[in-house]
């Protein structure tokens, strides 16, 4: 614990996963005080046809 | 918010995906009262191996 | 199947859930043609201090 | 109810998981006392690109 | 990994949790090979409001 | 998008809550480039009774 969900479109690289991990450990170590093994982080990557906003999917905008 | 997760079996056409998330949306704004801008969707699709029901995989069924 | 999972701010009456997990239901088996004993709803509540956007928190906005 | 979601490295088999969901579902029966009928499991499965700990994803370890 | 999420009604006691989940992960453990220090199981209660089938709050039926 | 969900022990203050979303949110417009705009953070607490690791319940190590 904390166990981090993110959730984000593909597309990313495998080097900004890595940046992305590292600086999100480092701001849950700074601010609530655990200790980075404690932090767990789950990567959810999405396509545009399954995310929506204002009842209109993403890849029709 | 509402920020609203639908899990389903993969096959569904575009067409259905698009009608699903406006006709949630609608449902939403007319009962919890909150404005279409507030909800947000997201699909995960599932294939059939990976669901499971009275201990038995669905692709078993 | 379809499993649905709401995130909502607290502070909606019992009718409004009411209301809002039949009209969700009907909205999906009208869309992706699913008979109405395949969905399940799960609500999730939430106060103001566990939510946040663009880096603050929604109680102090 | 319960819902479980098992969240794991893609590569198991299909056996694996067919044993899985089984012995899940009697260990949830055995010990909270719920029918088997209620009990739902969706596995997800992911890469090794999309977990990290200790800041660190799991392909670069 | 496994991370397993288990949703429930409010309503077990403690010695409930604890056997399910010595039970749960003894099953991972046999069954998917994985070692029971990968275990970790987040356990998720829920009231009789907040939990719906086919269109029905559980409070409800 | 992105869309994160932290999980952790209750305890923590307003003021942790508070700087924790600043820094993870800018941690993401850093190393993904998105806009602050599209972070959304949603926290969940939990108690001890409610979290296992090596079958075990945390509230009884």
């Amino acid at each position: 614990m904390p166990i981090v969900q993110i959730e984000m479109f593909e597309g990313r690289t495998l080097e900004q996963k890595r940046e992305m991990v590292k600086e999100v450990t480092q701001a849950l170590v700074r601010t609530v005080k655990c200790p980075p093994e404690a932090v767990t982080i789950v990567i959810r990557e999405m396509n545009k046809e399954d995310f929506a906003e204002v009842g209109l999917l993403y890849c029709d905008k």
